[in-house]
């Protein structure tokens, strides 16, 4: 038997067409899918024994897609802050992980991860770490839309040895879990200056066997091009080009260094760009031409980067930042406006995916993924524009409702599948054992 | 008879000695003041039938200083965004003030802004509009500590004529005002562009008299420079050096442009500067060399500018932007580390308003002007830091107490003195009657 339900926002923010703002509208759905959007009026009439729910101080718009996580390094956040990369990660970060990353691991922390997405709107995440199977498995307890990047480098971890060995095993999670309903898997070569060319030949044809999409960190520092220049004589974004890697199934992390030829080339080749502000700012990256990007016509969605190094998983923050550094990157005050920030963080999120005819905004027969915020607060009135309102004022507390595949994962603030508690006395456990054996 | 309460924290921040963080310890206050911090057990042992108030989840630190506000602004948030700033001002923000900005509004509007401040964290606001007096019973009614800041401009608005009449009208706000606790005048001259050199001078010579402080924009955006170079020949601040306004007593907001002989400058002299990353980016305005200037000795406090040019008045959040981009901006992931951003946001400011010896750190003998924050959410757990976790991950909705000048303003989220539903009243009321008239 379908069920069916109707929600009635004062504001309904489709996303497309773009910047439509529908006043006294409601969304239908029936079991995973939108079936109509339609007057408030119209609904309660051809739908009268729905499960009708008020949205009456709340604007309703497709959930976030995090188009770039480390989901399961949120139990190592705040662990080390404040310094240079390669102390970060040779004196923290990677003995941390060393010690500590197994299957059990990397379940408890995406899981972790997914509570404080949903509890800020993000419905989908495109993942990358190790551990697949933990991560798929993460996804499934969740109830998230969950994109597992199989992690591929050419040095050993705790997960495999080599690269044949990385890309073996992510091969084998997508043919265990690929049936389950919103898993979906990505070969995830970690940079250019972790995996080798023959690595690449061997990830673009398996991207093509297994008709897998590809995502890839790409010009994240500038040392990256100064190493690669030395190395291979070229820029990595040419070098991966060389070897046919750029395409329209490539996602690429970061992008925070790229120049007029190169943004023409990611137009040319249908790459999507994860975007990644906060993080790019706490590792001094550097300022990512985001607005010369859209300009070119490339397709730019949002990520928050891992906790350990954002510290937030904030979608909603990091739209806003992305909104104001794309103004003052370009010194153009109307640069990447409030709309266009909504839904970098939504439609282009989905696009890049290549999931956007199934999710990223409101339009019939796409999956019933969305989210409510509570515009009634102090901070967010008096309320002259909805949109200005999400963007600029509110904070990921007012996230009122969320729903993936027309599940209710969170209802008027309280998490409905995940157990609150249970997780915070994970987090502890977690805490204890990393702290004990972790050199401070 | 005095009133003693003991506030039982799990982490104490003092800021004062720098970086300390106190484990199970307790703040004492006497009426309006700090009298005593000492470990948890002796305050239970030496203060038995005092007021105890168990903070087991939370860290207790010093209020936020916000630095730099137009708090009465907050009436028209959002009612432009994405805007050039010449059409932002005159189309849509000058329209707006012209028609509606009167005592009522002011009064309005600032106690807004304060609702909003203190649920976030600030206990003290450094305010730059006009109508001072109702600015002043804006700040008596809500019980922040208020700095008015007397705005002078040479052109006429609803408000005073011409320079000298807003200058006479600050100075007789101050002596009717300057009696009230808590409540501070400072001159406040809009910016070197729309201020004479005379009426700087005249400015200088009353700051003398009335031992008032200065606060100042200067530098905010390039074309100022510009403007300067051609009309008077120098940049502002060179100007106003030359004028003899450059000294402790000023705060110079923005200050976004300043090279490396400017830095040396406002080191020399003293200057305190209100940085504003938020709105800074938001208007396209550029980045602020905070890194520089605090290297070269520079004191540096962070504020929110008004609420149509960020648009949230949220210190702990630009505090945590002021650290992103302080980092990326000066190219050192080691820059303006959480410790330091904390010192930014309290002391810092106490410093640039002349008031570190009462406010700004949690010293015995100092005011009462504290917050607590839950540590307890999933956004902070699991905690290895909590300077880390305050800084990078908390939201503001996480501070759960605020005090000022011995007095709660908020206790669990909840305001004390204020009535949320009143101020909601007000905001649409003022949404109505703005909607109505303004050329949308």
């Amino acid at each position: 038997m379908t069920q069916i339900t109707c929600l009635h926002p004062t504001y309904l923010l489709p996303i497309e067409p773009d910047t439509t703002v529908l006043l006294k509208h409601s969304l239908v759905m029936e079991d995973e899918k939108i079936i109509a959007i339609l007057p408030e009026s119209e609904a309660r009439k051809i739908y009268p024994t729905a499960n009708h729910i008020n949205l009456d101080k709340h604007a309703l718009l497709p959930g976030f897609i995090n188009l770039h996580a480390h989901s399961a390094m949120s139990l190592l956040r705040g662990l080390a802050d404040d310094l240079a990369l390669m102390e970060w990660l040779n004196e923290h970060i990677w003995p941390a992980e060393k010690k500590h990353v197994n299957d059990e691991f990397v379940f408890d922390g995406t899981v972790y991860a997914m509570a404080e997405m949903i509890r800020g709107g993000t419905t989908t995440v495109n993942d990358m770490y190790f551990h697949n199977d933990a991560v798929a498995r993460a996804g499934i307890h969740s109830g998230m839309r969950t994109i597992v990047g199989c992690s591929v480098l050419e040095f050993p971890t705790g997960y495999a040895q080599n690269a044949d060995e990385y890309l073996a095993k992510g091969i084998a999670a997508k043919s265990e879990f690929e049936h389950q309903q919103g898993i979906y898997f990505r070969l995830a070569p970690h940079a250019p200056y972790t995996v080798a060319d023959e690595t690449f030949r061997k990830i673009i044809a398996l991207s093509e066997q297994h008709e897998m999409g590809i995502h890839c960190h790409i010009h994240e520092t500038a040392q990256e091009i100064t190493d690669s220049l030395k190395q291979y004589g070229v820029r990595p974004l040419k070098r991966l080009h060389n070897l046919g890697l750029l395409s329209n199934k490539l996602i690429a992390a970061h992008m925070v260094h790229a120049n007029d030829e190169e943004i023409v080339t990611l137009a040319q080749t249908g790459v999507h760009i994860a975007h990644n502000p906060a993080s790019n700012l706490k590792l001094a990256s550097g300022f990512a031409p985001i607005h010369a990007m859209q300009m070119a016509g490339v397709n730019v969605g949002i990520g928050t980067d891992g906790a350990a190094s954002n510290n937030k998983l904030d979608l909603l923050g990091d739209l806003r930042m992305a909104a104001l550094l794309a103004k003052a990157q370009s010194n153009n005050p109307t640069a990447l406006g409030a709309h266009a920030a909504l839904k970098m963080a939504t439609l282009n999120g989905a696009k890049a995916l290549g999931l956007d005819k199934e999710i990223g905004s409101l339009i019939p027969g796409k999956f019933a993924d969305l989210i409510a915020i509570d515009l009634s607060d102090i901070e967010t009135q008096p309320l002259f524009d909805p949109v200005s309102q999400i963007v600029y004022a509110a904070s990921r507390d007012q996230i009122s409702h969320v729903w993936v595949h027309g599940q209710c994962l969170m209802f008027n603030r309280g998490l409905t599948r995940l157990d609150q508690e249970e997780l915070l006395n994970k987090a502890h456990w977690w805490q204890q054992r990393i702290s004990d054996q972790t050199p401070q």
